[in-house]
C-alpha cells in the first residue's frame, strides 16, 4: 500500500453523489488519409486494450475500508478489466457536435467506481463530419488538469508518419519515446510563468499528512503561519452558487490562440488576462440573460500549477483569487479592473514560500470540503463564485498514428455552491474552452459560447487600455 | 409536498455509491412489417418526448435537504428535461446481444440524480438482428418489480394493429385505455396466489411512519409482536456475500413457460418451485466452478407481492426465506428439500396479518440498511444469500404500435453482501431470467445461463418426486 497525501485524499473526501470529483478530457481526431472513422476507432481500441505494462496511476484505487475515516492509502490493482475501462460508443443521429456534448454531459455526471482504478476512456464514433472522439475521465485525486493534459499528450507526436501510438497508460510509450527525439513538452502554465511560480514545490504534498477533513487542516496550517496572506473575502450570491444535482451540461468551443495573442499585445496585457476578460464579459451577459447579474463583481478562483521539470504525475497546484469586474458595464474599464486584480493577486503568490502557496490554495478552496453539508452552501459566505483554469499544452499540431488531433477540450468539476467551471487548454494553435455546469441549475449554458465570442470582439475593438503602473 | 412512507424511504437510506437502489427493465422489440430499427427508434423517441401530462410517479424527487435526517417527503417536478431522461444510443459493432448486455451492465452501475425525477429510459439501436431495445431505470423507492412491469405493460396491447402507443409515463394512455376493451391485467404473483396472499395490504405502508434507519424500526415492530414468526437463521458465507463495488454484470436469457409448466406438472410442484429449483442447480454449479460451494445450503429471500386489485403504483411487498438445498448433489433429493422449504415458508406468510407480513419482509431484509457500514458485511451473520424474485405478466404476445415485444428482462439490485440478484418475469409465453451481479466479485457470470438450462433438463429427466404430505 502507498501513502495517500492530503492533496489527493481531499478530492475523495469532498466527493458526493451530487459532486463527482473526476476531471475529463474530450479529444477530437481526424482519421488519416484513406482511413474511415470506424477504422480509426478500431485501431484506437485494439491499441488501448493491448497494453500489458500499465502505469501506476491507472492501477491505483483507494485502499478499503473506505467510508468512515477518510482515505489514507492507495492499493494497486493486479490487472485491468478493459471491457469496463475502455468503452465504445456510437452517437445517435444526426451525429452533430451537440450529440457529442450531450453524450459527455450525461456520462460526466456518473461517479467512478472506487473499488477499481478510477478512470474510463470512451471511444466515440458517429460524428457526421467523420471525426472520432475520445472522452477520458480520471479521478481528481489521481491527476490535476496539467497532469491530465500531459498524459493525453504523451502518446501524441508532431510526426504525422509515426505509427507507434499506444494508450496513455502504457509504460511502453514512456520507454519508447525516451529513445526518440523528445516530443515537445507542455509549456509551463502561462499564469505561473508570469508569477515566476514556485519551482521547488515538488514533494511538498508528502509533507502534509492528512486527517479528515483534510482540506480544513491545510487551511489551519495557513492561518497559523505569521507570513500567511489571507485572501478570504466575500463574493456575491449568484445562480452559480447554489446546491447542485449530479446531472451536467457541457459546452465547448475553440478560438485561434493567435487571435487572443493579438488582443493581449494590443492592450499590453497577458494572454491569461485575455482569457479572464473573455470569461468576465461572457458571464456578465449570461447572468444578465437569466436575471441574475449581481451588483458586486464576481470573484474567480484561478488554480496555479506548481509543476516543474522532473515532477511526476499527480496533483501539484495552488490557487489565487481574481476580481472579475462583472459589475462594470464598460469593456475598457472592466479590462483595467481585471488586469489590476490579476497583477495584485500575482504578488500574493510571488511573496509566498512553496508550502504557503499550497496552503493558500487549500485555504481558498477549503469551504468545498463542507459544501455537501445541507444548508452550508445557502448560508455561508463564500470567497469566490467560480473556478477558471488555464492549462497550456504544446503549440504544434499533434498526431496519433497519423490521425490529427483537432481539438482537446477539458471537462471539469462543478461543485456544491460552484455550479460552473471554466477550463481552457491551449494546444496546437487553439484555445479550447470547456464549460461544465450543473444541468438543472444552469439553463441554456450553450449560449455562453456566443457571449465569449462577443467579449473577445469587444477586446479587439476598444481603444488600447493604459494601465496606471 | 407528499409524505414519504418508510417502505419508500428505506431504499433511499440504504443507497450508497456501491449499492445503487434502482430497478431496471430491458425490453426487446421487433419492428413491424416494413419498418426499420431506425424508424422504430425514432417513433419511440418522438412519442416519448411528446407526453405533456406526466404521471406523478415520474415527477417525484426527494424533497431537500436530503442527506442527514433521511427522506420524509416527495416533491413534484414542474416539468421533465426529456433530453436528460430519454436517451438515445447505438451499440458498438458487431451489435450482438453481448454488446447490449454490456451497455446495460455499464449503465446500471451509475446512480440516478436525486435532484430530479429518479428515472431514465434508453432507446438502443444497433442490434445486428434488427431489434430495438429499451432499457428503463427507475428508483426502487418509486416502484417495486411488480409495479414496474405493470407500468411497462401499460402502453402495450395484444392488438398488432393498434397505433396508440405512447410513453408509459403519459397519463393520456391511462385515459385512452380505459375507454377501450381492457388490455389483459398482469396475473397476481404466482407465489402470492399459492399462499393466498394478503389482499387488504393496500395503504399499510402509510401506517408505518419512518425514522432513520427506517427498516430497523419495522424490524423492531415485528419482534415485539407476540404473533410474529421470526424467520432469522444463519446462511453460510459465500462469494455472493461480500462487500461490492458499483460496477455490474448483467446476464439474461428466456425459456418457454410451457416447458417450465410441463416440469411443474411432472413433479406436482408449483411453477415457482421450478424456478427455484433451476436457480438452485445453477447456483450450485456456478459456486462450484469458482471453488466456492459451501457445505451448508444457500438460503434465498423471495419477495412476495402484496399488490391487489385497485392498488396504485408504488411499493407493496413482503418476503419469505427458502432453503435452496444447494448442499444436496442428487437433483431429486434437492427438489424434495426445496419444495418442503417453500411449502413451510408459505405457511409463515399465510398465518400472518397484513401488517405482520410487511414487517416480516422488512425484518428479513433489515440488515441491508447497515450493510454500507465497513466491516458489517464481513463479520455479521446473515439471514440469506441472495434474493430471487418472480414477477408474472400477461401471457399473450404484446405490441407497441405494431412492434412485437420479444423479451422483457428485469435488471435488479445487487447489494453490499448480496452480490447477485435473480429476477424472473413471465410475459408472452416466456420466462425471462435477468441475473444482475457485482462485476468485480462475480467472474464469468454469463455461465450461469448454461447452468440454468442444465438444471431444467435435470428436472425433465429425473423420476417424478413423491412428496411426503
Amino acid at each position: 500500500m502507498q501513502y495517500m497525501p492530503v492533496t489527493q485524499s481531499m478530492f475523495l473526501i469532498a466527493e458526493t453523489r451530487d459532486q463527482p470529483m473526476h476531471v475529463g478530457g474530450l479529444q477530437l481526431f481526424i482519421p488519416r488519409e484513406g482511413q474511415t472513422a470506424e477504422e480509426l476507432a478500431e485501431e484506437l481500441h485494439e491499441s488501448f486494450v493491448a497494453a500489458t505494462d500499465i502505469q501506476e496511476t491507472f492501477l491505483k484505487r483507494p485502499a478499503s475500508p473506505a467510508n468512515l475515516a477518510g482515505y489514507t492509502a492507495w492499493q494497486l490493482a493486479h490487472d485491468i478489466d478493459f471491457d469496463y475501462h475502455v468503452r465504445r460508443a456510437i452517437l445517435p443521429r444526426p451525429g452533430e457536435i451537440k450529440n457529442l456534448l450531450q453524450y459527455v454531459s450525461l456520462n460526466h455526471g456518473a461517479l467512478l467506481d472506487r473499488s477499481r482504478p478510477m478512470w474510463e476512456v470512451h471511444i466515440i464514433e458517429g460524428l457526421a463530419d467523420g471525426r472520432v472522439a475520445l472522452y477520458t475521465k480520471v479521478h481528481h485525486s489521481l491527476v490535476d488538469g496539467v497532469t491530465a493534459l500531459r498524459m493525453l499528450q504523451r502518446t501524441l507526436t508532431t510526426d504525422p508518419d509515426d505509427r507507434t501510438g499506444t494508450a496513455f497508460w502504457d509504460n511502453e510509450i514512456l520507454r519508447r519515446r525516451k529513445k526518440k527525439p523528445r516530443a515537445p513538452k507542455p509549456q509551463k502554465s502561462l499564469l505561473s510563468k508570469v508569477t515566476g511560480a514556485v519551482g521547488s514545490a515538488v514533494g511538498i504534498a508528502d509533507d502534509l499528512v492528512g486527517i479528515a477533513p483534510a482540506a480544513a487542516k491545510v487551511a489551519v496550517t495557513g492561518v497559523l503561519d505569521r507570513d500567511f496572506v489571507a485572501p478570504l473575502q466575500q463574493a456575491p450570491n449568484t445562480l452559480l452558487n447554489v446546491p447542485i444535482g449530479s446531472a451536467r451540461r457541457f459546452a465547448a468551443q475553440d478560438w485561434p490562440t493567435d487571435r487572443l495573442r493579438d488582443a493581449a499585445r494590443r492592450h499590453h496585457i497577458t494572454f491569461n488576462d485575455v482569457l479572464i476578460a473573455m470569461c468576465s464579459g461572457a458571464l456578465r451577459r449570461y447572468l444578465d440573460d437569466n436575471d441574475g447579474l449581481p451588483d458586486d463583481s464576481l470573484t474567480a478562483c484561478l488554480p496555479v500549477s506548481l509543476h516543474s521539470e522532473g515532477s511526476g504525475d499527480g496533483n501539484s497546484i495552488t490557487a489565487i483569487l481574481v476580481r472579475m469586474a462583472t459589475d462594470i458595464a464598460d469593456p475598457a474599464d472592466r479590462l483595467r479592473e481585471i488586469t489590476a486584480s490579476t497583477t495584485s493577486a500575482k504578488i500574493v503568490v510571488r511573496g509566498l514560500k512553496p508550502l504557503q502557496s499550497l496552503a493558500l490554495g487549500a485555504a481558498n478552496v477549503w469551504p468545498l470540503a463542507f459544501a455537501p453539508v445541507p444548508g452550508f452552501v445557502d448560508f455561508t459566505p463564500r470567497g469566490f463564485n467560480l473556478m477558471i483554469s488555464s492549462v497550456p499544452g504544446p503549440e504544434e499540431v499533434q498526431y496519433w498514428n497519423g490521425a490529427q488531433l483537432d481539438g482537446c477540450y477539458p471537462v471539469s468539476i462543478p461543485m456544491e455552491g460552484l455550479a460552473m467551471n471554466i477550463t481552457i487548454t491551449t494546444v496546437g494553435g487553439k484555445a479550447n474552452f470547456g464549460i461544465t455546469g450543473a444541468r438543472a441549475q444552469l439553463p441554456r449554458l450553450q449560449r455562453i459560447l456566443d457571449h465569449l465570442e462577443t467579449a473577445l470582439t469587444e477586446l479587439e475593438e476598444i481603444e488600447p487600455i493604459h494601465l496606471a503602473q
